[in-house]
């Protein structure tokens, strides 16, 4: 079976893991105060061209966004996402269990919209009866394989800045984001437009691990704290310096994520020219297809991928991804189904 | 001024106040253990035909909300709320400040419906990638002032016990709900048809205070420690006690709820007769309605609501409550208002 | 039977009830914006000398307790307190229920020394993978009818003031201690030697509320919303304004403080001078005393108390609570008894 | 320089690692779900004879101990444990931050006794003022490199049992306890003398991982969605799969930790012959010495530890850690420091 299921199926890159067995026996000091985070930090510095940030490596990306958000609300405060969002809808109330609310907004596409937060804040007031928006989570790319343009992203700051709201960016798919052929936003951009956000390693040739940039000098404050309370902070904390060298040492990381969306867009371009319905724009190494009930019977017979839900009757509506480490040949296999199966459409 | 602004702008009713000063100077023994919150108790299993139920007086109401959810549901477990949910709006964040994600459901007059409950189950699933629905939380009458009829709330429990679900019922306008020319419910019906409720003095004729019942015998245990744990204890819980005395022992508690009623109805009956749009139907002691800005300039002058919000740039939405307090002589200005105004619809 | 059971068996002062009856049909606003907590906000401030604290109506002290330090703190910071105290010991874990550790510090007393803080500090030094000591909480009176000095409290916001530490006092009691004849401490020393208090009206002739006292300008932001998350916002918040208007217009609050205090204090120059042993200083309107169980066998046959604890087979540890409510009558009666009694010693 | 500082320096053991390479790019189900985890929960379940317990792989020790508190308890309720546990010390406030106190026991060897367990019993009563005690958390080793006899744990568990109290055990050095030369329990011992308890990967070859192994069938229940809320649920859960799978597959798990002991215990040999004071009884990896600073400033120069405490002017406590990763060499010099060092005591 070829698998389109996710992008964490496998391990790590080979050169990750190569690196990993280079140093196993080397000492080094616990909780992440090692010489592997120190240097992996340094590369993420000199890419975003920013020294005043803090950097934090934290297992998973639900820890990264439940230490960050609890570390930066006061009680009565909450953050705002999209009904898509993965603090919304995957985290089993993850945001909720550290006492937040999480305000969801309804999106198409997955993204926030500066008009969103703003009717947010209309309905709120000041009123002490209703919980303060304080903080908007966005995720790039999206839970729907879309991007943020630099303009959005840019609105939105403007409109979190002058509302003294804080911008929070989950990057657990953001290889995939920045290099999209879509794409106007580099890594650099990153830092001047929202106040913390966190380029993914799990999905992106890690075994594990987030890189947490802090941006905003107010949220830094006893951060390590948070992290260990929240129960984040490996033993071996190393582990994920070394991964984050490997994979920002020589820019394997966008390789990586180049990688899986090229794969994506060749099956994205058969899909278009054959004539199936997108439910999302392509960009990144997510699709969303409807498929009819047909087409799927013959697909599950060699490849494997996720049902989102029904659409009607005969179609249903599914998701492929792609990663690092899906081959060309999965994905000749797909576009030849793809194309053979048109006449089931 | 003629205030319609909510139920809760003057003391407690004569009668009440009587009998708290009836007993001022007797001893009793602290926290909701006297003999006052003991005849209390004894009235309202009387009412409700239900001798195996546990009765707790709490504050207010949103104390009595947080405390049970957070009692009942385990920290992965979410309750279910109409947007318009008081809970899910009006509480700042409070459930979730105990750790709980409330779901909303849109709903057009402030009601779940069985099939809401449906439905968000389907979504859910058994994916532990999400909360777990295990409560229903209505109220009625409802932030909007409609009311639930029998069938509706039967239809609700069947739902719930199919399917494992918590039905808890919000009852701070309990006795207004009850006392609506359109109900079929009694308070008899009610243990049958929740798992739990409350009744809510301090929206009539109480200082404070709400009487929940807990019918369902997983639901009891260690309740006390819960309510002294968010701080809901009273050291003189007798002062309940005796109000709900007062309020149970001869009916009082209907009266007041029906007086309300009433004041409302005939405001109501204008408005419909007059032509006003009324945005929900009018059953008990709120109504909600849609008024030009240029009659509302004029209504500005001798009476007091609250502003819902705006329609569009003629139109707004406003609330008139009524209460046992409620004048004869309030009510008929405000009519004679209504009338005089319609020229300016 | 006599009852020392505790200082909130009664209603309220027959003045205090008095003004609830006078303004019981009056319009006010809701939720503590009324004119009588205004009132009697002026009236706290004018007494404490400073018009730039912020002044909320709690209705019971572990709300106040848990609202504050909730309030005040950040996830990863601990409050200290006495092993006595009431947040470590009598509220069901309400401090901890917000997601706070309470640091407990062996006491005597039931006192806080500058040095008890030192150490705790000292222990806990920066380590990320310890709570962080932020907060100090004391009352006073304290759970054991001890009271501070102005000297002890002095030292000990000096030390949370060069630590960086806020230094909460909890004032339950705090007409008594004011009122002892051993106190040096004026309610305008007050918000000079701590960040924040209250003043306990439940336990000094109220029906219930504390009033809450802010006095650093850092931890009075968006406080409205804590207390309505907490549910501690009061519908009807004037009821405690109108009686902490009555407690403090002409110092009603102090006149009953001191007669508790002399009561109590007659107690125990009787108990001093028949040779029974004080467990702890008679200071205020508390009395703990170590009794043979031959004794109580007696004392149990007109008299209500509180059982602390055994001290060994033959003496027992027991509290004698005076109140504001407290006769001369009951109290000859209990100096009669212990002068009898004193041949059983 | 020799280290002596923890067991969580270098990687994993090779063999461990050498597993990890060999499956890396074999594709696996996501969370845990994987066949790697199957077959390690497969060979736990046979090693402790029971094949109705449900096995976890959580990432680190504090998420294991804060999940499982606060997946087994309810708010009002408390987990006992000795004052040196690492729940009540070392972590942050965790468990506190999911709502539960910690009840602390001074203890002096980091263990619990039945007694303590019915001293905290008695103190709370049914008292609804004050937390519930419901959990007796151990942990074996302990803190202080202790063990619990057969005896102890029986004892405790009978307690526990008699008094409906959940026993858990934090294994994180689960395997130095068992491979003790003073130690008489089994790992089949462990699911019948406690209800939960885990065992530790981090600390004895692992990257990171800790088999959590739930026992009591009231426990189970949606154990999966509170792993996920608290952020331990690893997208490539595989990877603790297949360590654990290492470690079990031929019981290297053991081979390890007989390995630290062994070395702990030369050490531990010539410090009693050469009359150094050992603070604790020498059981397993870690030991506790008493130190001249005049010794501790030459061992500085070869050595690295863990400062704990200064005893006095003179004195320091320190604590020495050895692992499956210590060599022979580097015990032979510290060895042969101590010896030479004699002088200087």
């Amino acid at each position: 079976m070829y698998s389109f299921l996710n992008d964490y199926s496998e391990g790590a890159h080979p050169r990750v893991l190569a690196m990993m067995n280079e140093y196993n026996l080397e000492q080094n000091r616990g909780y992440g105060q090692d010489i592997h985070c120190e240097r992996a930090k340094e590369y993420i510095k000199n890419l975003i061209h920013r020294d005043d940030v803090d950097i934090h490596f934290i297992p998973g990306g639900t820890q990264a966004n439940m230490i960050s958000i609890s570390a930066f609300l006061r009680p009565h405060q909450c953050v705002i996402s999209a009904d898509t969002g993965h603090i919304y809808v995957h985290e089993t109330g993850a945001i909720e269990a550290t006492g937040h609310k999480v305000f969801p907004v309804a999106s198409e596409d997955g993204k926030l919209k500066a008009k969103d937060v703003i009717n947010v804040l209309d309905l709120h007031g000041n009123d002490e009866h209703m919980v303060q928006p304080k903080m908007v989570y966005i995720s790039n790319s999206t839970e729907l394989g879309t991007i943020y343009t630099k303009d959005e992203l840019e609105s939105l700051y403007n409109v979190c800045k002058e509302n003294g709201l804080i911008l929070f960016l989950d990057g657990a798919r953001l290889g995939s984001a920045l290099m999209s052929s879509k794409n106007d936003l580099s890594m650099e951009d990153l830092p001047n437009l929202c106040d913390a956000f966190y380029i993914g390693g799990t999905k992106n040739g890690a075994l594990l691990g987030e890189a947490l940039v802090i941006v905003k000098e107010e949220l830094k404050e006893d951060f390590r704290y948070l992290i260990k309370q929240k129960g984040a902070m490996l033993a071996k904390g190393f582990i994920m310096g070394i991964q984050f060298e490997a994979l920002f040492k020589d820019k394997l990381y966008f390789e990586l994520a180049k990688h899986a969306n090229q794969m994506s867009k060749k099956i994205a371009d058969v899909l278009e020219v054959e004539g199936y319905e997108l439910l999302q724009e392509a960009c990144s190494n997510q699709l969303f297809l409807k498929l009819s009930n047909r087409i799927l019977k013959e697909m599950d017979k060699e490849f494997l991928y996720v049902v989102n839900g029904k659409v009607d009757e005969e179609y249903t509506s599914i998701r492929l991804v792609t990663s690092w480490a899906t081959t060309e040949e999965s994905v000749n296999a797909l576009v030849n189904f793809f194309k053979r199966a048109k006449s089931l459409l």
